[in-house]
């Protein structure tokens, strides 16, 4: 996969963009961008092991907020590289950047972050992140 | 609500179209025709208390299949009513009929049909539809 | 229209949360939240004159960058009323502010910003707020 | 590609689920479905010629119609291959059969037909099919 430009990110999905994704703009709408950073932040709460942690100790990951810079207008047909990673970790959360490359266009289209918050189910409150997911963040940041 | 196109509709549902939901051909993509019917329907499992079967008895409403005519193309801004009737009610599901009313071309745009069968979770597999459900339809039916 | 909660707010538009609109975690998903913003968006240019501005002199308003704060999760069946209004204009551009109330909750379920540039299409160049934007800046200005 | 499921369709396209097009019922939503079968429709038109002639003599395909049969519930994570080819072809339309072959089940999940009609964008009226296009469809028919 010709991720050179997201090198620095351990989580890189690529998705082809669909054609009903543009809008009456005739680009891809905003809010499918918000879409890929979707796919790569799942993509990687499964490798830090976020996805397991909500499996075995009912905590799991929740979006606390997001934001985008839209750099190009995305079209269709591209494919898109979607980068994630932790730029920050805190006792109960961690902030994400992400990064869309567009292959068609050789750039980076957008970035943006998030900050993914750890929620106790149970207690159904905000709690610490767990170890595993500690230990799963600490083994994504050594691969970037 | 200006409904009398779809006066033998039992359930009638009001949704503005959003902008964001026409694609570059500046028209209201196909795709969201569909959830105009979804949005129809699930009231009209609400209504049939199919939604309520789920919760009592674990037996849910299942999209075994659907199409759909398209005869205008619809534009932001407009508001939608969708009606949702069932035209045929067998042992283990029944056919429902929609139909998309644009108040702003004061027409149908587009109208289908879908086929609801009823689903037994802790069986997993399909089965009669229950008593409650029949008697649901029965009173919508008579509603229209 | 209840809107006493974003009466700060010269545009509100009402939009009825669609079951569909949910995702695997039974809320709303997070993308939606950005269509709501595009929706209030929307209103808020034609409001303040940029989408004539674009037919009159092909200069129109391009999402530079957004944001949003989730505060509570969404459901279905719910109402949000959307707000929208400029908090910072500058040459070439405004920050407009967003909030999402939901009526099911009676609540601010999510707020952001995103920045609005204004683009020439004829020399596809960014370039200064056209007179008449300004002055309908101006004007939903009084109004809330 | 491991399209043999797929052999007798001279078009197929692979698509990865993303985790945000599953639904409150925790499958992947109907109307992502019919964003499948677009797609596919979408490299059909283009592999016809379809978006050529729209171009050249402003002759488009316009969706009539299209419909489903869900047969097994998608999830993420997957990728399906979606086929598409032409079944019927007259003098103003064709019809297609799509189908959608999901990799991690490895089964076919959804199966379904769209009409498309020749429309003529300057006269605002249906047309025959432009001879590019039937040329196109004809080349596409030896393939499968």
């Amino acid at each position: 996969m010709p991720n050179k430009p997201l090198s620095a990110f351990p989580v890189v999905v690529e998705i082809p963009v669909q054609w009903g994704e543009m809008d009456a703009y005739g680009h891809v709408n905003n809010t499918v961008i918000f879409r890929f950073f979707e796919s790569a932040r799942i993509a990687f709460l499964e490798r830090c092991r976020f996805i397991a942690a909500y499996d075995e100790l009912k905590i799991g990951g929740i979006l606390h907020s997001t934001d985008c810079r839209f750099r190009r207008p995305l079209y269709y047909p591209d494919t898109v590289l979607v980068g994630a990673r932790a730029t920050e970790i805190l006792a109960d959360r961690f902030v994400m950047e992400y990064k869309v490359f567009s292959t068609a266009q050789n750039t980076i289209a957008a970035e943006g972050t998030g900050t993914v918050v750890s929620f106790d189910y149970a207690a159904r409150s905000k709690t610490k992140l767990p170890a595993m997911v500690i230990e799963g963040l600490a083994r994504l940041d050594e691969m970037s």
